[in-house]
């Protein structure tokens, strides 16, 4: 029946559509935990000057702040649209419980938004990437990953 | 010869040790701007409660708004660490020209880092990822994205 999910999802496209005449982009995401919306977002990536400024991104943040912890366990995110792999970095990164989406990456590219390029881009291996990638002194930067190692009190996530 | 290069990169390691006696993890990053550094991060999550705040994304947003622009054409970043999913999507939304890294995401995977876990993820289709992904109301959710093409004065990015 889904009619629960379906009211959330029906808030982050609301979301999505107000947010156009808000000069943002036509996305929205909310963030649910034990069935109540704690946090919602937006794109304003051109009115914030953010280029991370994504729905999801902004739900996320917003939820973590809310609850007093980078750990969504526990949470589901609605995004109007498929995920860029930004967005979708950032929901793993939160480790969200579930992800309910609705317009894909192929809509998206249809109104000219970049996800799908970029899905392709992460795809290709460093040397055929559009950007220019180049390593340099990793034998200088690996000390901080073994100090890290050797920290007795630190946070791991 | 590097010389230049090689210093941005030193400044994005220090700040990577650095932050790690900060409670940070040790990852650091710095934006370049017509041979000036014109914005630095460090990763934040644990510390800020905020699972999106990577060295890269912090560096990307103070550049942004630095610059007041959501556009860093003509800027290169330098991590201290090849970027995860996440941030490495924010690089191409902000259409950065260059990238620099010095650890890669397997020195990341060998001290606990899920860099590479996600990767993984997302070269799977949605079905066979670990995150349950359901789409729902796709039909509803389509008429924010007719609303914005219909848009006249929107600002395409």
């Amino acid at each position: 029946m889904l009619k629960k999910e379906e009211s959330f999802m029906r808030e982050a496209i609301g979301l999505s559509i107000e947010n156009i005449d808000n000069n943002g982009g036509p996305f929205g995401a909310v963030i649910v935990k034990d069935g109540k919306v704690i946090a919602k977002g937006v794109n304003r990536v051109t009115s914030n000057n953010d280029p991370t400024a994504h729905a999801e991104v902004n739900a996320i943040r917003k939820a973590a702040e809310v609850l007093g912890t980078y750990d969504l366990q526990g949470c589901e995110i609605y995004s109007s649209c498929e995920p860029c792999p930004m967005c979708l970095g950032a929901i793993y990164w939160a480790r969200l419980d579930k992800l309910y989406y609705a317009n894909t990456k192929q809509d998206a590219k249809d109104i000219d938004f970049d996800d799908s390029f970029i899905y392709e881009e992460l795809d290709q291996p460093i040397e055929k990437r559009k950007i220019p990638t180049i390593q340099i002194l990793s034998k200088e930067a690996i000390q901080a990953f073994n100090k890290w190692r050797k920290k007795e009190d630190k946070i791991e996530y």
